[in-house]
């Protein structure tokens, strides 16, 4: 069903020098099936993360920003899904902390020195017990070259493992870069039920850490919409262990320091991109760019608009050139000023409306045949200023609809 | 389709002294139905109206804006369904213009006396001499009885018209209120693709109408929403035709006022609540009740956030008691200083949740139980505060992606 995404090929997701993975069964939700992941990070290792802009975050979530805050360098990152662990209260709180320090005794580290990630349903009671029992398995598996292996232990509704790799040269040392992530309902900007993780082996000064995960979540996942809803999980980890023997990055804007940078967006890129191609029923990949507007915060409000309308998604189902459903969007985005006389809208190269009314020189059959494609980018010129920004989303379909109202089941 | 919603019993909906109806049959879209309304009101009628906030407003809003505002009295309602006239530009404008003109010809009044609307697909060309040839059949069949047939001749996609009917007695007379609306999708805050009418003989001081009708509309139309989509051309109308024969109403806070202000009240809920009961695919009907906010804004970002996510909608339609989607639609509906630790979440009687954790004595069955009924209230309390909110929405099902992909076919 995901469009245009095919399974990561193991041999091409790049060991990166000081992360291990294992993954282990524990019964969490299902049987017989891999729900949990455990990475241990090399000392030294640099560690940042954003999280979910939910007030109603789940336990894991709390715990992850209580343990980043502190002074401890991170050591190991233990993920399960099948449960969220969420709006499950003190007692949820209680069970996150006793997975990590379980896990942290296994490997003689403190508590604080392992970041625990849960996805799945939401206000369920963690089985902390079945996942601290898999943990003796999931570190007698751990290995430089699991990442496929946990790209496909931290899905849910997931239909395919999420996976890039990338390697440039600095210094004269081949530095890795590879991720995994996982959606693949409750997207939209600020997170979701989305969890990314890279690593790199760069040598990177920790001061750049979070500015650089913030600015990479900004440039990907914070750009991917599905269903709007933004889940209580939602959490992208950048991993630096340090080891590739280049001098230290010291800076992002020149030199080695924005190359980095730039692979660094691409592999987010990728994978933010996957979990759109694999939401839930989806059958199109919409790209919603919105130009000129004044600044990009009113570019972004048009494009989430259009990204969340259950009107306008499920005309991309149709492939029904409907075209005027995104002009309604546009028009209730939140722009009060907005004036309609001006707007331009393109459907690829078709131009579609202009000056805010349909263009003479359109015809239903140019819509159609952009309509009909797996990719789509929906552009939109407000002709009032010089920002831009760029969403991605996919359809709403009858999958949709089936996936979330059986998914307990 | 429709939750709990019957036809309307013509019989039922009371004439409304000074006001006349005809329909006929224009091919606007389709043939061989009535899709063309003509509203004759009694000079000396009062008129005020609100209007969508969707910065793309269709033609026929930009022109009732302009008559409302005009020193002339409103004596007519031209309205058609099948051709929304919206995204059409200065063409649109021009052809809508047309058509009150043809009207006012007809009726011997000025085109600035007649209030035009249209309802049905965006971005096409208004077909307005169809219109306007069918306006003397339509003027032909005005008679002060035929509310249910005109309730018929303004739906789209709704499956069944929508109309309510309420007397009372003021000063020994009796007073009519008598009103129709239509759906049924694209409908959220602040007018959707609905329209609504509600005439009544009272006499009441023009300079209370305006007030009372944005009063009316924030306490109905402006409280439900289906798919989060406010339209083009959403619009809600008052007409007092002041033919009552009782002494006029100047103040609506007390005594006569008070009982007509309630009377309307009622009618606008019961013509609003049927929009949602005949909402696209609906088969539940749900009120989302907020309570113990510090604001009735923040109550209603809450309930908004609620009926807006697709993930509890498709939750109800399955009838799965999965409500951390509930918990987490509160958590991000954008208070930032939320205590998810003070959270209280009811479904009908049942407790689910209490002080943001899952309620020790909840159990799946009771979720179950409310859930299966075909009309339910989600009722959260922030305690943070005093102010309340309420919304109307219904569930997201398979149909209602088949009505969205299949609308033009």
């Amino acid at each position: 069903m995901a469009v245009n995404l095919v399974a990561p090929d193991a041999s091409r997701l790049h060991a990166v020098q000081g992360v291990d993975i294992g993954v282990a069964m524990a019964g969490v939700r299902k049987a017989n099936r891999r729900d949990v992941t455990v990475v241990r990070l090399a000392e030294g290792s640099s560690v940042a993360g954003v999280f979910t802009a939910n007030r109603f975050c789940a336990a894991p979530v709390l715990l992850c920003r209580e343990h980043l805050a502190g002074a401890k360098g991170m050591r190991a990152i233990l993920v399960n899904t099948g449960n969220a662990n969420a709006g499950t209260g003190a007692d949820g709180l209680a069970r996150a902390r006793s997975t990590c320090a379980a896990l942290a005794l296994h490997l003689g580290i403190a508590p604080e020195q392992v970041l625990p990630f849960s996805t799945g349903v939401i206000m369920e009671t963690l089985p902390h017990e079945r996942i601290e029992a898999a943990l003796p398995a999931a570190i007698a598996d751990a290995a430089p070259d699991h990442w496929a292996q946990a790209a496909e232990a931290i899905m849910t509704t997931d239909t395919m493992p999420k996976a890039a790799s990338r390697q440039l040269q600095i210094g004269g040392k081949t530095v890795t870069i590879t991720g995994i992530s996982k959606g693949a309902g409750m997207i939209r900007p600020n997170m979701a039920t989305m969890l990314g993780f890279i690593a790199t082996d760069a040598v990177i000064t920790p001061a750049l850490m979070q500015p650089l995960v913030k600015d990479l979540a900004d440039l990907s996942f914070n750009r991917i919409t599905i269903d709007g809803d933004t889940s209580t999980n939602d959490s992208f980890l950048l991993i630096a262990t340090q080891q590739a023997g280049h001098a230290p990055i010291d800076r992002l804007d020149a030199g080695d320091g924005a190359a980095l940078r730039s692979a660094l967006i691409d592999v987010a890129q990728q994978l933010a991109q996957a979990i759109v191609r694999d939401g839930e029923g989806a059958t199109k990949f919409i790209t919603v760019q919105v130009d000129g507007g004044r600044d990009v915060d009113e570019c972004r409000k048009v494009a989430y608009a259009i990204a969340h309308s259950p009107l306008v998604k499920t005309a991309f189902f149709a492939s029904d050139p409907n075209l005027g459903r995104i002009l309604a969007a546009v028009g209730y985005a939140g722009i009060d000023d907005l004036d309609q006389r001006l707007i331009d809208l393109f459907l690829d190269d078709v131009h579609v409306a202009q000056q805010g009314a349909r263009h003479v020189g359109y015809a239903e059959e140019q819509g159609q045949r952009v309509m009909k494609q797996a990719e789509i980018t929906v552009r939109v010129d407000l002709h009032r200023g010089a920002a831009q920004a760029t969403v991605w989303t996919c359809d709403l379909s009858h999958d949709y609809v089936s996936i979330n109202a059986d998914y307990r089941s």
